[in-house]
């Protein structure tokens, strides 16, 4: 199976760190030799038809981080890669822009439009133009997997397509973004106010030098409009969901809830087409209340019931186990070796 | 799709009744016609070569609890069914007995031996011939299916065959019984003694007259061996687990935990090939404390860190929904409609 790699931060790199530590496991379960043939960043793009040189091409973002440095790499754009390489499949993994879904939108469409299968964890095109995606896959009979967009590791999309295909899900709430979540609970555990919760946040590398899109609930609104769209068929983008951030959670309101045996939490929620972002108390011992910066998303079933799942909402390493089950599921569905 | 059902008693009557609400989302959602051509019970056999009338079975089984007075039943035997019809699966939902499998390693055998692909909530045979089993699997080029024999409704197995697959299984630690679950949340929160709370579990219907086998962690140990099987690729049987039920668990013991923020928990794990079951002390705030009936399975990966889910443990109608994504997920494999 040969991939291209669109964008080479940290998520593309962690992708070729676990593809160079899962060579063999995935030869040997899967009989999966994939090959990443072109890599590109804003610098430009690598490019092998033998496959690239993975140790090399990381080397080469640590000492210069830029893929330009990468031998023989050219001056060409991403979409002019996918123009121009034959590849199975691309991984779209450039920044998350909310606000355009650029560069990301060009890139998913240009790939689909080449008939080429789509991975990504790039959720501000997904939550701007969700159905214009799913749309260009049928009609280019090319394979979507997206499981990285929400979540981080925390298996949710393939849950609720795969695990319960024989389920309707009538609602999902969930705590989908780990910076609130880690902050939130530090609140709870020391007692300290907002600001300064997220500075501790800032210097451990959680939170984002500007956390505005956590903090305001944005992140979370783009996530909950994926889930709607993808496992609900709510045809909703991110500017639909009611949000509220955690802005205004005080220690004193934290401590109260606490006493009585709950916790605040950062809660998207949809139900009957309504998507909401709102902080919300959760009891202490409901499957919802989990800490730090984990992610959390109860589906309500049909049949099953109510079912929970827990993972790490983010990570370089751990984000790349959803890519990875994306890409083996696209190369048992379409025989690729 | 042509099914043959062989045990027709709580699981196998929850799975017709659940087939007939999601008739028309199946076949709209999956192109998918369930056809039931046989039911078998210890009375005898009904079959139709149309398919079963599924609401007539149900009646007759409230009315009469033997699937022989259903009109044209037969004095024949599972095993005399799954020879005689033709079919593309068999779902095996007998009561489980884990001292010998029987009968349902003989009709699990049957099946695959005859070319049909097997679904099944029937732990014992697994948990004492995992290997035969899944090795006739591969030997007659057959899909088997059990998602539903550990955990009820909780997606686990296929969670990690499926959602995993490019993660290894480093350790796996979960409650796998709710009747002890139950128990325990009671005994924590109504600070009673066991045998009180197994009596009013028993009057609930949540704990069966002799609950020795999840009091003792039997149960639990069954569903362990299936998972570390399954998920991790070792060769056990259940009597290959260390097994401690919660028999000694005293309210004592229950209410320090709970001073201290902890809940004492009867926790199945599997690490390094070792297996063991015995009563735990789990944080409260951490993602293995689940209350009541509630099941909870928590993997370790190399790549995704720790995955958790949690769902209902049994339901006749919960643990359906294990069995119809396996169903679904044959169906698709193999291109049945």
């Amino acid at each position: 199976m040969d991939i291209q790699i669109i964008g080479f931060g940290v998520i593309g790199q962690g992708f070729v760190e676990v593809l160079l530590r899962k060579e063999r496991f995935l030869k040997q379960r899967y009989g999966l030799d994939l090959k990443v043939v072109s890599i590109s960043d804003i610098t430009g793009t690598a490019v092998e038809g033998e496959g690239i040189d993975l140790r090399r091409a990381l080397e080469v973002m640590r000492q210069t981080r830029g893929i330009i440095n990468y031998p023989g790499a050219r001056k060409m754009t991403g979409v002019e890669a996918i123009e121009a390489f034959e590849a199975d499949a691309v991984l779209e993994v450039t920044p998350s822009n909310i606000q355009t879904g650029e560069p990301g939108l060009t890139h998913m469409l240009k790939a689909m439009g080449q008939g080429k299968h789509l991975v990504t964890s790039n959720k501000g095109p997904l939550a701007l133009r969700f159905r214009a995606l799913s749309d260009a896959a049928k009609k280019n009979g090319v394979e979507f997997g997206f499981e990285a967009s929400v979540g981080g590791a925390m298996p949710i999309i393939n849950l609720a397509k795969v695990n319960l295909a024989g389920d309707e899900i009538l609602a999902i709430e969930g705590i989908l973004n780990g910076t609130t979540n880690f902050v939130l609970s530090r609140m709870a555990k020391e007692e300290s106010p907002l600001e300064i919760v997220l500075k501790e946040a800032r210097e451990m590398g959680i939170a984002e030098a500007d956390p505005s899109y956590d903090i305001e609930g944005i992140d979370t609104a783009a996530k909950l409009v994926i889930l709607a769209n993808a496992l609900m068929g709510i045809d909703a983008t991110y500017r639909d969901v009611k949000t509220q951030g955690i802005r205004k959670v005080t220690p004193e309101a934290v401590k109260l809830a606490k006493e009585d045996g709950y916790a605040i939490k950062l809660i998207g929620e949809v139900r009957n087409s309504h998507l909401e972002v709102a902080p919300r108390l959760v009891p202490v011992d409901h499957p919802l209340n989990v800490d730090g910066i984990l992610n959390v998303a109860l589906l309500q079933t049909d049949v099953a019931g109510d079912i929970t799942v827990v993972g790490k909402g983010a990570g370089a390493i751990e984000t790349n186990s959803a890519i990875l089950s994306d890409i083996i599921s696209i190369a048992l569905k379409r025989g690729l070796g």
